[in-house]
């Protein structure tokens, strides 16, 4: 619906990137500066705003804390894991977001997550259409999985690649540096498609990286995994470097960690419960018994996902686009889509150009690491991947310092 | 002894930091300009290098990759943690010190580390003066521990510093997302001294830190804890944040983990040994349990000495002139001694001035955070804190990229 005059509300979803905030700065800019858009609203801990009321007026927001968002990591506005009931079986928010969108005549409407929120997106975009409110939907993409459909890569996906690449690169030098054996497992985030674990592969290439390289689009054999880990030990520094996804499964599909654990007796704590413990350190632990050797488990944790201060610049510009695209899309009558990007064919450099699919295309399909691009010990990663993810991580963009530290966006949150 | 002519030999010794071979490049740039100095060797792992004659020509490297150590993390030369005997027990590492001393004509040692490192040092040096050996000992500080006795900070601080203050930000914004209770406890290296984990004061004074700061300078106590973080949960955003050193310990002198795990039946595991687990996932799990809400643990682990994309200016710049200022006192004649820090008390604006003091008064001696630092609650640093602290973690400085990921030093190490 073109030439739609009404107020737009922006909304973030699910996990946090170091980039989220770009989009809404874009999103922000670009609407601020539209006359059909007659208020910018953003939604606090995503679509729990619109049904419980709580939402922002952009509007007052000063323009330069806007555009520090574009290096403020973390979900400016708040998120939420919230999962939408299908509308046929129960539609009670859907009735209240459409109240809510009729009571302040929210005609534009973006969505910033990964493959639920754009389920959620698209369920709205959906309900909408069908019940004749005139509102254009655009999602706007964001996760450091990398694994939406529709999409050559996600916002979100460069950053978390560049500090998972650079921080291994470090990590290589540090754990290389006694004269004894030594094994370092470093578990990635990733539950079902390896790309971030994958991009440790970049600092291999660099010449500073992982000796195996585990991700869980291939099944993980754990007696496999200890000769590997042997096999890297014979080598003249006596260390094996390890980057695994904390998603990796047995043939049978058991996550590594419960079928290692479960296999143990007794390992249930004295509060009852089953023992915690990421994959990284489980499989230390077995490492340690198999091999006797000195072993350091580590997670990157949440620092992956936030790391702005190492964000790639490529990425923040590419997060802050896909912002100000879904609102040129949406006011150029566009609706019931999410943004994606497509690399250029015609450029012999990388460039990255914008487009639009159907919501429904990326809605809850992951798209996962080609097994063509996984070497055939299983351990490490093809050119191919290199070739893809290089460009992703380039540049550097990070906030202006202030005593040294980052100076973050402030905003006002003035209540709607 | 002044005008000593003779070769030069430089090691590393203990962790690494993310400047250590930032005071390397210093040592050696200057070395290979001094008239006195006909060669220089580095030593590979520390004084296993020396005892096993496994060195390397200095001479031999371009300039340019010298250079490049300034911002190459990690230890170049490889590490050691070996602790010389006491010489009237054991001599025999002394005696084979002196002679592969005397074989390479070796009148120049700089031994580069922490409190350990410099009891070698302070014992090699000894031992050489008392068989009138002539040789300029001169130690280089270094420890992202900050502990070291008569400087008024180390080397290595001021980027580990950084880099927590700067990742508390990053983290405190990604674990306040979320509209429910939620606590994040992240822990900080640091056996006995609290200086690291004290730079998570940084991040709160800039608005985005942790609510809760726990050193080992003070007795740890468990309920004590509890209360506090269950008393934060109640704010406005229901979140907790808490930085603790890994080397908190209980009024009994115990280490909280364990007096945490000793408590617990059952907590062997399969193999006999008792379970691991930082700090953090212990406390967290206690909290879990005690509060019932979502618990994050963070370790920082090895990240936080080894993130030199995210050094100090500062701290570099000190720890290269550490270097030349180590081996210009050597030049002059100066032996036995360790080069120290102190701000220049008649400059209003900081400044590094370089000093030097005996060797054994930074030998074995761990200097800690003044108690007056601390907060009443206990659970956080004052302002005086601050002024000390931030000045060490001013500009940036790190290594070229080259396709987006750091060029770091590569040497020939062509031996000796």
């Amino acid at each position: 619906m073109k030439n739609l005059k009404g107020a737009c509300m922006f909304a973030q979803s699910g996990g946090p990137t170091s980039v989220i905030n770009a989009s809404a700065a874009g999103v922000f800019i670009e609407a601020l500066s539209r006359a059909e858009i007659t208020s910018v609203y953003g939604a606090a801990h995503g679509i729990k705003g619109v049904l419980d009321e709580v939402f922002y007026d952009i509007g007052a927001e000063d323009t330069a804390e806007l555009m520090l968002l574009k290096n403020t990591p973390s979900s400016a506005l708040g998120s939420v894991r919230y999962k939408l009931a299908n509308p046929e079986e129960d539609d009670a928010d859907y009735k209240r977001i459409l109240e809510v969108f009729a009571k302040y005549n929210i005609r534009y409407f973006f969505y910033n997550g990964g493959n639920d929120s754009m389920d959620t997106c698209n369920k709205i975009s959906k309900y909408l259409l069908a019940h004749g409110y005139e509102c254009n939907v655009i999602g706007v993409p964001k996760t450091i999985d990398n694994d939406l459909n529709g999409t050559d890569h996600c916002p979100g996906y460069g950053s978390a690649a560049k500090y998972v690449a650079t921080t291994m690169m470090e990590l290589s030098l540090d754990a290389r540096v006694y004269d004894t054996k030594q094994v370092t497992i470093v578990e990635v985030m990733g539950r079902n498609a390896g790309w971030l674990t994958a991009a440790s592969a970049l600092a291999s290439y660099a010449g500073h990286g992982p000796d195996l390289i585990y991700l869980p689009e291939l099944p993980f054999d754990i007696d496999k995994f200890v000769q590997d880990v042997k096999r890297t030990l014979l080598g003249a520094d006596k260390k094996c470097i390890v980057a695994l996804s904390e998603g990796i499964k047995t043939k049978d599909g058991q996550y590594v960690a419960e079928a290692i654990e479960s296999a143990k007796p007794a390992k249930k704590d004295s509060f009852g419960h089953a023992q915690l413990g990421g994959v990284a350190s489980v499989l230390g632990e077995l490492i340690k018994e198999k091999l006797n050797c000195k072993v350091r488990a580590i997670e990157f944790n949440l620092m992956q996902r936030c790391a702005a201060h190492l964000a790639s610049g490529v990425d923040v510009e590419e997060a802050f686009q896909a912002g100000v695209q879904a609102v040129k899309a949406a006011c150029s009558g566009e609706t019931d889509k999410m943004v994606v990007f497509e690399r250029d064919p015609s450029s012999s450099e990388y460039k990255c150009i914008y487009k639009l699919v159907p919501l429904e295309i990326a809605a809850n399909i992951e798209k996962t690491v080609p097994l063509t691009w996984i070497t055939e010990q299983g351990t490490g990663l093809s050119s191919d991947f290199v070739d893809y993810a290089l460009p992703l991580i380039q540049k550097s963009s990070s906030a202006p310092l202030e005593n040294g530290l980052p100076r973050f966006a402030r905003l006002k949150k003035v209540r709607v």
